[in-house]
């Protein structure tokens, strides 16, 4: 039997073969198949699991998806599972409850867990403080190697990871970093503060979240350590977490850029309605805007119904400038999110632009012609010609642009969606084949 | 002075003040400036860096970038920076390579480097084996945990990472893994092969990246053991490369969902050639599709003389059904990138992108009649409500039900782009709104 078919064992009720199988399986792959299960489905499924593998499936899920779990869990179940969870992932959790329940939840954990929870929760969203584990083991720089070693065989049974370890001064302030591996192999005898790297990044607590774990991926670290304002140790921001933010930015901007608002949880869990008020908002405006696009026929009609021609062409005049304009966006935003573009090269970016546009319409252009004089005339096809590459280099000075100005702005470049540059080429395309129209065809 | 004027600086030629620069800043920052200044330019900064750094910035470059500075180097200095980088990101770079020049490339390598990468360029393009580092270090299973640490200790040096350690039998047959975190915490006389975890998660060798990469991301792995068809041990695949993977998989999947091919390199480095060529294919395709709109036109252009005002509405109906598509095609393409929706859920798919762009279709629809009796007149206007409820439920089955298709005929998913959803609707919405028109006026 394939992985594919928790949902089949569900529906068929097998429960002592879904306890074989679930029993087999490792955590990640029970999570991946949860999140393709309905509510009950998941609360069945949790109660066959032992505890410490329901917890280890649990933190795989994301924090919406484990909402709908721990709604059908009882209070017991629901308390041990949140104290189980790391700190950093609770947090994640809490911060996206409403906030009567994140209450309830906070006041049933341990002190401890409770205050290494709220400390996190004292960051702001999407901040790199949320994401941070705080049970990191610290190494004092005046330790030798041996007693380093003995600090991590003691306190390392709790802390994440071990590999990167933080050397701190009296005051918990870090002043370096020693990895496992230097340890492993130095002198038992040497002093941590001369093995250690001096020169190391780090980032604030209070830094974007994205941005470190792109600085984590181009610096290929492991963990990065996160200060406060007095460059006092708080805690890391670790790889698994980081390739989580990433993943997720990268979902947000793929929704973005087809004009539609991310999701908060998976494509088969969440509601018809979330799937709906995430699309709606920006099919709304995108809507309203198009009615640009009428007051422009409008205006145009009587050389429209001189010519009715001239409406045959549209859909495909206007289709090539989305296009075109589409594909610039997309290049810069991308770019822009792997850094490979900045703000202040707009100049360098619309100088690109503008001449992939022209290659790209004067291509169009000469098939154009044909197109037009096949089912119009040639004098059409001139107009069509013209306005094909018009539009395309208009379009993609367009689509080029507005991503740098929206992150100018401080607006997420990826809003500027495929669908965006569309409709506000839609209007001005149309503007442009009219006048042409005008001028060539004398109307 | 920021990071911003590595450009700046190599405009005024103020090479002292460069020298200096290039010393302070860490190899990723460089290397981050690099891919934003010219040819010359780079290799202008790679004779000021040391050699040491050189390699290290070189190395955090992508293959076609690493190309532009090869091209720019003597032949010594060129050797020197092969010979000195890992093997996979040699595998990768040469790879790339034209044949001519990547001969040459191996054939002046030393022996060891050259038989390590050329075994890695046996495994196919977009392979995990491609992508592997086979410096690792193996920990036969009979010997003692402080025996184990001497190997770390002695063989560690050359290895790319020691924190995974892969416990092999006598014909280097994967059987376990052991992390160096649990044998700095175990007893030293204790042995490896019992304290090995027996249950790990790893790869063959012809397996597909990016697949290995989300695999290693699910289940929160450093490094991804990769085997033959025998189980023998090959390398690893370690996180950064994995999220390197990630990062350009997800890449591609943004270019390719606007309707172009991704870059051979970074935005700004690439030739403005290469930028038309990567979008033209595409926008040629969709351009001959967008014939059938003119088809569709001309087969109503009856109708469109006799009511011209139905002309008004084309741009704004065909971009609702655009729009409606690209949101559904978008959000299906990036649950299939995420394994949150499998082919085998087609049928459950449409009936949730059924509904949702019913949904959306009678909030525009109830617009639509705003708009439509304003600007021409009721009769119409319920032509244009109809035809809005009918064009976005067509489109968001279409958006939705298409990545699966492609899938299930083992063409990338994320082709199913914006535009190419938006061109398929757009001749079918045409349709939809012309017999509805001419069902309801009796033109």
């Amino acid at each position: 039997m394939s992985v594919d078919e928790l949902f089949d064992m569900l529906k068929e009720q097998d429960l002592p073969y879904l306890k074989d199988w679930l029993s087999a399986q490792p955590p990640h792959a029970i999570a991946d198949e949860l999140i393709r299960v309905d509510a009950a489905g998941m609360a069945l499924v949790f109660r066959l699991l032992d505890k410490g593998k329901a917890l280890a499936v649990f933190e795989e899920l994301d924090p919406s998806d484990q909402q709908e779990i721990l709604a059908g869990l009882r209070d017991r179940a629901f308390s041990e599972l949140v104290e189980g969870m790391d700190p950093d992932d609770r947090a994640r959790l809490i911060g996206e409850l409403p906030a009567k329940v994140a209450r309830r939840v906070l006041a049933g954990l341990s002190p401890h867990e409770r205050q290494m929870t709220a400390a996190l929760l004292g960051y702001p969203e999407g901040s790199v403080g949320r994401m941070m584990t705080p049970e990191v083991v610290a190494i004092h720089r005046n330790l030798t190697v041996a007693e380093a070693l003995d600090v991590v065989r003691t306190k390392g049974a709790n802390a994440e990871t071990v590999y990167t370890l933080p050397v701190v001064d009296d005051g918990r302030r870090l002043v370096g970093i020693a990895s496992l591996r230097d340890l492993v192999t130095a002198d038992t005898g040497r002093r941590v503060d001369g093995l250690a790297e001096k020169e190391y990044v780090s980032a604030r607590a209070t830094d974007d979240a994205e941005a470190a774990a792109r600085l984590m991926r181009d610096a290929n670290l492991l963990d990065l350590p996160i200060v406060d304002s007095e460059d006092r140790l708080l805690g890391f921001l670790t790889i698994d977490d980081a390739v989580e933010v990433i993943e997720a930015a990268d979902t947000e901007d793929a929704y973005r850029q087809s004009g539609s608002e991310p999701l908060a949880g998976s494509y088969l869990l969440v509601s018809i309605r979330q799937l709906a008020s995430r699309r709606a908002p920006w099919l709304l405006l995108l809507f309203v805007a198009a009615i640009l696009t009428i007051n422009v026929l409008d205006f145009f009609e009587e050389n429209l119904a001189e010519v009715t021609a001239l409406a045959l062409f549209i859909p495909m005049i206007t289709g090539a400038g989305g296009n075109t304009g589409a594909q610039s966006a997309t290049s810069v935003v991308r770019a822009l999110a792997l850094s490979d573009v900045r703000i202040r090269d707009l100049p360098r970016v619309l100088w690109r632009e503008a001449r992939v546009g022209a290659i790209l319409g004067v291509v169009l252009a000469t098939i154009g012609i044909g197109i037009g004089t096949i089912f119009a005339d040639f004098d059409l096809a001139i107009v069509i010609a013209i306005s094909l590459l018009a539009v395309c280099t208009w379009a993609a000075i367009v689509g080029g642009s507005m991503p740098l100005l929206a992150k100018k702005l401080k607006i997420d470049p990826a809003v500027v969606s495929a669908p965006m540059v569309a409709t506000l080429v839609d209007a001005t395309g149309l503007i442009i084949y009219f006048l042409t129209a005008r001028a060539i065809l004398g109307i």
